[in-house]
């Protein structure tokens, strides 16, 4: 059982629990119900997805630390937990599901073996309503107010609940579990750490690549093969080549690179449910001075966001800084809504750098910081990295150059 | 423009109108609001993939067909619009997004004009809420009743439209949407074609990669990479070997194909939208007595099933004669909670070959029908084809052999 083990128990640091224990008191509810995906993994350290938008699977995080998390899962999902290793839950399951057999003196290996007690001990249930209430009730807080992520649960599920519990106390939830995910654990920054990293490497080959004649598409192919091999899954592949890298989000592709065109880059991924989203600008031969001008401008706002990013400074300050410093650099015209936003198991966590945003620094948050400015009919230009709030100020949790890239 | 425009056009054929206009006319609606990225792109023709679960996007599909469907999305959005050229819409967007410069007299491609035109065209809205207000203000239905696809919208902004609508007259209608998907177009049948065809052809590499000594993972990793490859997203990759050939869902890889294991495959992917499942077994060496004979059962289950798919058929009954003749065939105790399912923009479509399942077979409706059985200890077996449902019968959209495979 080594390796499924292992696997799961590193998983479920992602955690903040002391956070989440602070939201439940402080709200008095007695569990946080975990509906989307991300939720899920950050609370059990797995996601375990559906097929279809009606198919229902909720994870509960008890307030009480001496009861366990609980899953609400299909039947049929019980050889996913067994292969993913999830041992420290209780499982409510529901829906017909057979397997004939036994493994009794057959070949075997370690899910099967956790596949086949599950099947054996696990009580399945008429439907995801029953099963959740089954939970609450083993819980002993199926008459106690609740949190509820309400973004992935089917609303009639969401009624039949809210009858249950005295006053239909069910506060939503989705925006607490994103204020408990603000604050990393040590196991998320790695994770984190690693996602970026890979983009990283991946986006110097991409650099690699360009020179005239190559279309933007075989740069964003080569970019999504290379990420489904490093284990990850690609998403945004922002490649945009001449007039192209004035676009700010790009996701086809149209442009063939010509000689001295700049090649905006802005690329996310997923690696085990942990986001990254990195970018660099190169130029297919010699910069004009237009485009050093515009680029040295663009990346003095980005080390000015960073002289900010530091605990007890709020988020709109951080954004003013870094605005005002691109309009005295050279274009005086700029505009931007953010100058980047936190990441984690969302590409955009629950804190933006933007006018709007009162949220204060505070160690442990990892940011995606970038300043990029798109001007159509001319071009585009993009320094994006990630950062960890520190005591002190800040960490790089990547390391490649930050220049102005050429070819 | 001619990139851009015919992708756009040959794609909103996809929606099947006529059934959209009769569910509309019957519930009394003015209006479907599909909010699932499933069904944006049953109405408009592209998904438009929200960067996390606060991010509302939707598309609404008039009743008045004289009217155009609109889009409700956020301004950084527009870029995307322009880049897979959706032009049969109006557009309703929502908060600041900044892009400077023009585009007059400089280089450009086909989605940087569009892309312009609408930054200069669109009203920006201040909120999701304010935009689909508008939207419908626009259609003159802002105070009728409406069907709002409720699986991905924030409750909260449901609850913001429900109070303008008199009566609160706002009908869930995620399952509507669903019954219509469910009778395809002949658009929608290639996409699923294309899409199975791909499946199979990546079906036939996996079987020759079988041999001793090769680890189920290594198979894997080939399909998802060549699912990328071939354009597309790979999703459930199930490759259980000897032991784990009789796990159901398999999404994580231990063991090392041995002489004389046999394999089950069962495959999903997503291309442009359209999803394939299908599924084949292969034993690595000679089949034993055993194996022969529980595939010869479930793949006479399976041509049973297959007899029984033609209009005016129940579901439930095909399940039936399908689970009779593979216990007559030699697996007296066969258990099984369906024998395929619909297939389209969600892997599992709104009908299930199962004891529960009402529906009357129709032409057009697509499904994949699989038979599997699962004996721990000993092996599991899956032939999973996918067929249209045709005025006299069905036909296949994969012609991949149906045998027992062997290396």
């Amino acid at each position: 059982m080594e390796e499924v083990g292992s696997q799961q128990s590193s998983r479920s640091a992602g955690l903040n629990w002391e956070r989440a224990e602070e939201v439940m008191k402080a709200k008095g509810i007695a569990a946080l119900i975990a509906t989307t995906p991300e939720n899920i993994q950050y609370v059990i350290g797995s996601q375990l997805r559906a097929s279809n938008w009606t198919m229902q699977i909720y994870a509960v995080l008890p307030a009480d630390r001496s009861t366990r998390p609980c899953i609400i899962i299909p039947t049929n999902r019980l050889g996913v937990v067994a292969q993913f290793g999830i041992t420290n839950v209780d499982i409510f399951a529901y829906s017909d599901f057979f397997v004939e057999g036994t493994i009794e003196g057959k070949p075997s290996t370690p899910d099967i073996d956790l596949f086949y007690s599950l099947l054996q001990s696990t009580v399945i249930h008429k439907s995801p309503l029953d099963a959740l209430q089954a939970a609450l009730k083993q819980l002993g807080i199926e008459h106690q107010p609740i949190g509820i992520d309400e973004m992935r649960i089917a609303p009639q599920i969401l009624e039949g609940i809210k009858k249950t519990v005295p006053n239909e106390a069910v506060i939503p939830s989705y925006g607490l579990f994103r204020y408990i995910r603000l604050i990393k654990t040590s196991y998320e920054v790695s994770r984190l750490q690693e996602a970026a990293v890979l983009n990283e490497q991946i986006e110097k080959e991409l650099i690699d690549l360009i020179e005239a004649g190559v279309h933007e598409k075989q740069i964003a192919d080569h970019y999504r093969l290379a990420v489904m091999k490093g284990g990850g899954i690609p998403a945004m592949t922002a490649v945009g080549a001449g007039p192209r890298s004035a676009l700010p989000l790009i996701e086809n592709y149209f442009h063939t690179i010509e000689s001295g065109d700049q090649v905006r880059f802005d690329l996310c991924l997923q690696l085990e449910g942990y986001w990254a989203d990195t970018g660099r600008t190169v130029v297919a031969g010699e910069p004009t001075p237009w485009m050093k001008k515009h680029f040295d401008a663009v990346k003095s706002g980005w080390e000015t966001a960073l002289e900010h990013v530091r605990p007890g400074v709020k988020a709109s300050d951080v954004f003013h800084a870094a605005v005002s410093r691109v309009q005295g650099e050279g274009i005086p015209h700029y505009r931007r809504q953010h100058v980047g936003h936190a990441i984690g198991l969302e590409l955009y966590d629950d804190l933006t750098l933007s006018p709007g945003d009162q949220h204060i620094l505070e160690p442990g948050m990892v940011l995606c910081v970038e300043v990029p400015y798109y001007e159509l009919g001319a071009g585009g230009f993009q320094i994006e990295d990630t950062v960890i709030v520190t005591p002190d100020g800040f960490e790089f949790l990547t390391h490649m150059e930050r220049k102005l890239f050429t070819k």
